[in-house]
C-alpha cells in the first residue's frame, strides 16, 4: 500500500473515531439521557506505571462532563464544534495549530473559546477519548524546528511527494529539520549503533563538530530544551523500530530531569500519550549531581524554584528508583547546579573525548 | 580559489586582527603608556544614521578602558586571554559557543569571568575593534534552528566537504536548517521573486501547506521570534545578492516591530554589525494597528510594558518615519493587540489567498 494511501486510510478511521463522539451524545439524546462524556482525572494522583508498555498511564478515576450543568453543556457544544471543523479539516487534507483552532471558533457564536488553553485542553479530551493522537486531526504544533544528525536514511512522506534524505550525507550543517508529523517517516538503511539525545543547541554542536556522530556511529538528536511531540516520537520510533539505545544529554538541574522524564516515561498532563510517545527504555547519562563533585564541575547555586521542583519530584512515581532518590538528595545537600557545557572547563574536547565515552561503557552502551 | 581556501585566508586575517590589538598593548607598554582600549558608548543617544550603508551605526562618543583602574586593568587581562584562546582555535580549525568561551576562563585565574554577561560583552568589544563578527573568531551562537524553503538551490561549505541543497526539491517538510555561519553558503540558481520573513512557526507553516512559496516564487524564511544573527546575514545576503525584495510578517505588537527593525536597521546593542547584518530595503507587510481595525481581527488587550515599549519606541530613531509614528500612535489609542494566526478568524487560507496578496500588492511587490 502506498505511503499516500496510508495516510487517507489513517484519515478516514479519524474521522470515524471523531464522528462517533458526537454520535454518543445523539444517542444518549435519543435514549433520553442528558448527554455527558467521560474523562480519566488528569493528576499525578491518578498516572500508574502499566507494566506491559512500561510507561506511566492514567489510572481508572474518571471525571464525567455532562449538560446538566450549564458549564458541562457548553464544553459539549463546544466540543462538536471542533469534531466538524476537524472534520471537514481532514476531508481537505488541511491542517492547523492549535492556535489557528482558537481564533477559527470567533465565528461560533456561544462556542467561542474564551482562551486558547481551553481549547488546547479540548484538543486532549479528544485524544483521550479517541484514542489517538492531535497529530492525525491534522493538528500541527506551534513551534519545532528540532535536529536530527547521523548515519541514517530516512524516507518522508511530503506534501510534495516523497523525499529521501541521509541525515549526514544530504544535509547542511544545521542538520535534518524533524517535521511536524514524524508518522509521515519511513527509516531506511542506517549504520548507528546509539542515539544520543541532547538538551541545548551548544552541546549539540559540540558533538556534531567533534565528529562523534561518526566516530562513535551516534544519531544525534537535538531536544531544544523540553522536546516537542515530534521529537519526543522520533525517539521512541527510532528506539523500537531500529533496536537501538536511546541515551539522555542535559544540564544538571530539575528541569532538565523532566526533560528526560518525559522522553522516557512521558508527561503527566499527557500521560494518554505515554503508550505513543516514551521511549522507557532511554537512559540518563548526566549531567547527574555526583558529576558536580566527581568532575569538580562549575556551579551556580540552586534557585528556591528548583529546591521546589526537586522536593516535588521526590514524590513523583517517575523518579522513585534508588537511583534518581540519591541524585536528588545529593543535589538537594550540595545545593548546586551544573550546566553540560560546564565541562568545557576541561577543554573542548572533553566532553567527546572523556567525559561521554567513559560514561557509555560505564552505561554499557558501548 | 575553493571555499576552503577562502576560509583559510580569512581565518588568517581574523587572527591577524585580533593579535593586533594586543599589539596595540604592547605598544603602548614600551612607549611607557599606560595600556588602554577606545570604544564606541554604546547607546540609544550614540547611535546615527549612515547615509551610504542606509543603516544604524554607532555615532562618535567613545568610552576609554584603560589599565589606570583596577577594573580596567582586569578587562584588558581578560581580552588578552580570550584573544589567545580565539587564536588558539582558530589555528585548530575548531569553534565554540558564548558559554563555552565563558567555562573555559575557569582556568584562568584572576583572567576568570564572574558572569557570562561579561565574556558575551568582551565578545562584542572585540567585534567593534576588529570589525569583524564573531563568526569570524568562530564563536557559535547557542541555539538558531530557523529554517528556509522556496525555490534557490544552496551550496554549503561544510565540516564534511561541499553539500548543494535545493531548498523545496532536497529537504523535508521541515525546509533547510540554517547553519550557524551563513557565510559558508553559496547561492546557486534560484526562480524568486522575493522573500517573506516570518515571525511565528504556525504562520510559516500555514504558508508552507497552502503552496505560497510555489504560488507566488517566494523564499520563506522562519524568523523563530527575534532571529538569531545567522537569519539576519542570510535576508540581507539574500536580499542583495539575488536583488529581490525582503518583506517582513509579524505579529502585530511592540516586540513584533522589534523584530523588524532588528531586520532592516538592526539593533541597538550590536548597532557595529549593521552593516553586516541589516537589510535596509526589507519592507513591513503587518499586523499592523491599522489592520486591526480594518480587519476587524481578533484582538487582546495591551500589557504596561508593551504601553512602555510602544512609547519608547516613539523615540526610537528606528521607527521616526511616519508611517511608523502614525501606526504606533493608533495602537496606543486603540489599546489592543493582534497576532498574525489571528487572520485565521477568516479561515485558513486567507491570509494566502486575500491578506497578502492585496497587502503585497498595495506595495508594489507582487
Amino acid at each position: 500500500m502506498s505511503a499516500e494511501a496510508k495516510t487517507e486510510g489513517k484519515d478516514e478511521l479519524t474521522k470515524k473515531k471523531l464522528i462517533d463522539i458526537i454520535g454518543e451524545f445523539y444517542g444518549q439524546l435519543q435514549s433520553e439521557r442528558v448527554p455527558y462524556l467521560n474523562l480519566p482525572t488528569r493528576t499525578k494522583a491518578n498516572i500508574e506505571y502499566n507494566d506491559a508498555s512500561e510507561v506511566w498511564v492514567y489510572g481508572d478515576r474518571e471525571s464525567v462532563r455532562s449538560a446538566k450543568t450549564v458549564r458541562g453543556a457548553y464544553q459539549l457544544l463546544k466540543t462538536s464544534y471542533v469534531v466538524d471543523f476537524l472534520n471537514a479539516q481532514l476531508d481537505q487534507a488541511k491542517s492547523s495549530t492549535l492556535r489557528e483552532l482558537y481564533y477559527i471558533s470567533e465565528n461560533w457564536d456561544l462556542a467561542k473559546f474564551r482562551e486558547q488553553q481551553e481549547s488546547d485542553r479540548l484538543i486532549e479530551d479528544l485524544e483521550i477519548v479517541s484514542e489517538l493522537q492531535r497529530e492525525n486531526f491534522h493538528i500541527r504544533p506551534e513551534e519545532d524546528g528540532a535536529s536530527v544528525l547521523g548515519p541514517i536514511k530516512i524516507k518522508e512522506q511530503t506534501r510534495r511527494g516523497t523525499k529521501i534524505i541521509h541525515c549526514q550525507d544530504d544535509v547542511g550543517e544545521g542538520g535534518y529539520q524533524i517535521p511536524n508529523n514524524v508518522d509521515n517517516l519511513e527509516f531506511l538503511e542506517h549504520d548507528a549503533k546509539m542515539i544520543i539525545a541532547i538538551e541545548t543547541g551548544g552541546m549539540k554542536d559540540r558533538l556534531i563538530e567533534n565528529g562523534f556522530d561518526e566516530k562513535f556511529n551516534t544519531i544525534i538528536v537535538h531536544l531544544k530544551g523540553q522536546p516537542a511531540r515530534s521529537t519526543r516520537r522520533l525517539l521512541k520510533r527510532m528506539n523500537e523500530e531500529l533496536k537501538i539505545p536511546v541515551v539522555v544529554f542535559t544540564d544538571g538541574d530539575p528541569w532538565s530531569y523532566r526533560i528526560f522524564a518525559s522522553v522516557a516515561y512521558g508527561a503527566i498532563k499527557s500521560a494518554h500519550l505515554s503508550e505513543y510517545m516514551a521511549t522507557p527504555a532511554a537512559q540518563f547519562i548526566g549531567i547527574r549531581p555526583s558529576d558536580i563533585v566527581n568532575y569538580e564541575l562549575p556551579t551556580d547555586k540552586l534557585s528556591d524554584q528548583d529546591i521546589r521542583a526537586l522536593h516535588s519530584m521526590l514524590s513523583d512515581p517517575r523518579f522513585e528508583s534508588e537511583f534518581w532518590q540519591s541524585e536528588i538528595n545529593l543535589q538537594l545537600e550540595l545545593n548546586k547546579k551544573s550546566e553540560q557545557q560546564s565541562l568545557a572547563k576541561y577543554g573542548l574536547d572533553y566532553v567527546t573525548d572523556t567525559y561521554l565515552p567513559e560514561r557509555l561503557s560505564e552505561m554499557g552502551v558501548i
